[in-house]
């Protein structure tokens, strides 16, 4: 357990106030050493909320949470946030079934303002919240705090261009990082080391503070004299009149040692005084003080429960991830025109070996789903094969681009999406459970669902080779389930795997294939026979297997998707359109599903093994 | 006829290469003309047009189409390319069922690189198409054309960000017409208002010209001379060392005169000598030469037919767009709450009379439709109540901001969805039949679908005030259609309209109930009793409308939307659920729908009145 003396006394931000600098950099470590004892034990997003510590320290020592609100920017930094704002007894359940989220949740705290998951939409939400504020004549503070990776995503541009012209009390605390989740791309980030060389701030801090004193009070009628002031501070120590933010509308000030409290609070009070939009640059180290995570950001960006003292996780078993990696490459190294793209996550979808091994072909476009499609699009006319590798909750940001960019013209790109289905922890915001669903809206594309790594890699090959337009090829987190020693993998549209004279038909796709062998084996114990109809295709679906599906007395739908226009939805309604008399139970999402191992989120939502089998075994005591 | 002595010699784009500059200017009035005569009888897109005329006829005599790629962004800018690229002789089939679309399409010429009618793609696919071309060891150029207002866009600034460390042969056109759609607003609009007033090119020309010819060849071992070049000339002529496009990596040339042919052949020559991507800013004025739409070029953006001399269109019936923005007016009046949010259409949508009244509550964003979501998530966490006014077919645009930043977080916006169903000579890109599948697989989302004007503003209303969470009320383009004198408006969440007893019963909503009221006035003249189902609210389905619809034998379900994921289906699915036992016949849309008339589109599609009674009166038919 580590020392908490300062800690255990923090109630609210408010205790803050009383503190000295030097008091706020003792908590600031004892924070930081909670956040590593809680993470070792519990998985999560390491490297990121060590880097913001004391930048969450000064802001919460500034500005007046609740009624100041804080946005943060993707969310998987709000730890300190967290055990600031009266919940660090309750730390050790973050990530954990019923616990703290590992994300902001309104419903958990009035001082987590917007949730967030996805990236790049804090700019957004905080420059809604301080027009409404100015609306309702509220004179609050409004602060999105958001990393130089997430600036990469067209979000968080529309969100600058149009927060540039406010003139209300909006501050962008632009931590940055020098890296966000993969190591950043595109020319922001590279005029960010351009501008972050320049250590303007050294000694103009005890300037600003003698000047801070003669700043007249806010009001309209000084409205002139602030920003005269506003001009001098800018002109005389920071000489960026050409700064990009400037130009985009914004005041700049920076950059700042994102670990100095004193300095981040002096920069703080100075855009207080400002009415418009401000942006503090404040540069952060990831990981920093935790000798593993400074060396190697991108493995503890996010990471499972790990060992403190070595620094080392259990070794992982080999994932979908890592076999889709190694087979394009494997194809790539024959076939000059797959290129492969990412939208900054070339670690986590398994492309690292293939961007380092045909480093013209690969492209990580950084945090922009939408550009990640169109562009894959562009490359598709250029007589290449793009394969963008993406998790599934992420593709929701393309859904305009698949349909209007892609499909429509019948441009053939490959969509590998990974995370398809439960995904655990991360919650809400991560659950890969929309994906099917809103393909299925889109004509002319065909998704793929392999239950296997075997699989994995035929229906990739199909998908490149033998499909036009778009071609999505989803599979899970992890590594592969239980497979049947009898079942035999076959790359054709649909498969039935069982007694074809049975009674009971189990429908279903993708992961859950495992859990229904596994329910199929526990009924036959108990001399209950059920065939297992499983889709390899799941878009579009092949009407054979729907008139094949018309002579079992039962057919169970279990779904790891939402059930509004998924496939469970669709089949049944081709199989009742096609005159079908017998039972037809579908279990598929529909909600939001919560944080939880996936195993114990399936089990709640009826897609385990045990409860398709429990659900078989109740069909039949009804019918009797 | 206009006069088109040397236009009706242009075969192909090389044709222009023989001709002077004085040629070209007398061509491109010859196509300035006839642009206007096609615009005033099929009605199309005719200020954007008319801006781009000399733009075009430079970049087809520079550049070596269709080896050398053009992407036009948004794409109702292209009737001069149409005309240039061997389309002259069917430009006057433009926008009519079966003739030229408005917008590019690979499937009606080589020349048409890539179909847009969304906006702000064209960065992105233009550098995937370099990308290819590199990987191809192809030398040839991509030309991105892209105005002012679609750079608000986000995925315009992804493209940029990635783009500006491209070194291929990528050049980005700016169409700086200083607005788009709508007045263009936001900080990079009053960027460029900045940089555009520079007229650093009117003497740097003919020095331009004469250092041309030093350059030397393009080559590996040459690069750095190209860049010295590069800088040399940008330093001496324009001075824009700290351009926000130089920021981003690009080389800028500019402002030009989009209207002199002469200086924009010199830019465009000077931006082929530079490998790497390269912005040639030109200056152009929306509707130039047609005295009407350079006055009022809102009014000529997009219009219907009208007449050259007066440049006035038929007056047009009072609009679904009208009756929400009156209304809308009407209640902001006395609720301080309502905010109204826009994404550049604000004319469009009918909100200009809210503009000018409630200035603090209205928010332009410009074309940034993911923006607006989120922004409106903002102002509900504030408070407020946010109604964004958006196109269907835009609105897929933010199915991630729906899902991810307000259903999760159960945040009240509403989305007023205009254009909702077929829109007619626009085309597939701008077909509304995607919004109500899409929302379907989103929870926490209620969509009401009003079939005229009283159902709208009663829809509105239970929107504002009576839903929770993300309320979406989807109207169709134009005025509203037969309603039955006997049709008694409810606002419940669904209506029986005929006899209860009847044999059949016709489900719809929408705009089809006014269709569906005619079918049965028509099948009762020929004896045979129809019901009718009205759905007021689509999402979710009320079960008691399912259960009152087990009495009826037969079932026709007509939707005019996508089929998979759409109402007709989940209806049905609950129907079978329910064991109904009758006949449920589905008529829904299965692929992108091409541009023709509403009324024609819909005869196609089987969802007009002629063929609902017919499939009626082909079931009875098959019943005997």
């Amino acid at each position: 357990m580590p020392n908490d003396s300062f800690l255990k006394n923090i109630k609210s931000p408010a205790d803050l106030k009383k503190m000295s600098v030097e008091e706020l950099n003792e908590l600031s470590e004892e924070i930081r050493s909670q956040i590593v004892e809680t993470v070792s034990c519990n998985g999560g997003h390491l490297a990121s909320n060590l880097g913001v510590v004391e930048l969450t320290v000064a802001m919460h020592s500034v500005f007046n949470t609740p009624d100041d609100k804080i946005v943060w920017d993707v969310g998987h930094q709000c730890y300190a946030h967290k055990i600031l704002t009266g919940r660090y007894s309750k730390i050790n359940t973050i990530r954990k079934e019923n616990g703290l989220s590992g994300f902001p949740k309104r419903n958990e705290s009035v001082y987590d303002t917007f949730n967030t998951g996805h990236s790049s939409t804090s700019i957004s939400a905080a420059y809604g919240i301080s027009c409404a504020a100015d609306i309702n004549s509220d004179k609050h503070y409004t602060v999105a705090v958001i990393g130089d990776g997430a600036l990469s995503g067209g979000l968080a541009f529309e969100g600058l261009n149009n927060a540039g012209r406010s003139k209300e009390n909006l501050i962008v605390v632009l931590n940055d990082n020098k890296m966000s989740i993969s190591k950043n791309v595109g020319s922001m980030a590279r005029y960010l080391a351009s501008i972050r060389i320049k250590p303007s701030y050294l000694d103009a801090k005890s300037h600003i503070q003698s000047r801070l004193e003669h700043i007249p009070g806010i009001g309209k009628s000084l409205a002139k004299g602030v920003k005269a002031f506003k001009n001098w501070i800018r002109d005389t120590f920071f000489g960026h009149r050409n700064n990009m933010f400037e130009q985009l509308g914004f005041s700049y000030y920076g950059p700042f040692d994102g670990h100095n409290i004193e300095q981040l609070q002096t920069a703080f009070k100075a855009a207080k005084r400002i009415h418009g939009p401000v942006i503090i640059h404040a540069c952060t180290i990831k990981g920093k003080g935790y000798e593993f995570a400074e060396k190697n950001p991108k493995d503890f960006h996010g990471i499972s429960a790990f060992d403190i003292e070595t620094g080392e996780t259990k070794p992982s078993q080999t994932s979908y991830s890592d076999v889709f990696g190694n087979y394009l490459c494997s194809i790539a190294e024959n076939d000059k025109r797959i290129c492969a793209i990412t939208a900054a996550m070339a670690v986590g979808t398994g492309l690292s070996d293939f961007a380092k091994k045909y480093k013209n072909r690969f492209f990580d476009v950084g945090i922009a789903e939408e550009h990640a499609v169109t562009f894959s699009c562009g490359l598709s006319v250029g007589n290449t094969i793009p394969v963008f590798a993406v998790y599934s909750t992420f593709l929701q940001r393309s859904y305009d681009q698949i349909l209007h960019d892609a499909a429509i013209q019948n441009l053939h790109i490959v969509l590998a999406i990974d995370r398809a289905g439960i995904v655990g922890e991360d919650g809400e915001t991560h659950q890969g459970i929309f994906d099917v669903a809103f393909l299925n809206t889109i004509p002319n594309v065909t998704v793929f669902s392999p239950s296997n790594f075997t699989e994995l890699e035929s229906m990739l090959y199909s998908a490149i080779y033998n499909t036009k337009s778009v071609a999505a090829v989803r599979y899970p987190r992890g590594s592969e389930l239980y497979i049947p020693q009898d079942y035999c993998c076959e790359n054709t549209d649909y498969t039935f795997y069982g007694n074809t004279n049975s009674e009971h038909l189990i429908i279903t796709y993708g992961k859950l294939f495992s859990y229904a062998c596994i329910a199929k084996e526990n009924l036959e114990k108990q001399g209950i026979q059920v065939c297992i109809l499983k889709l390899n295709v799941i878009k579009p679906i092949n009407s054979d297997a729907v008139k094949e599906s018309l002579n079992f007395d039962n057919c169970y739908f279990f779904e790891e998707g939402i059930k509004n226009g998924g496939v469970g939805e669709i089949f049944g309604f081709m199989l009742y359109q096609s005159g079908y008399k017998g039972n037809y139970s579908l279990t598929a999402i529909e909600d939001y599903v919560q944080q939880a191992k996936t195993e114990s989120a399936l089990r709640k939502l009826g897609l385990d093994a045990e409860s398709m089998a429990r659900k078989i075994i109740e069909n039949q005591t009804d019918g009797k």
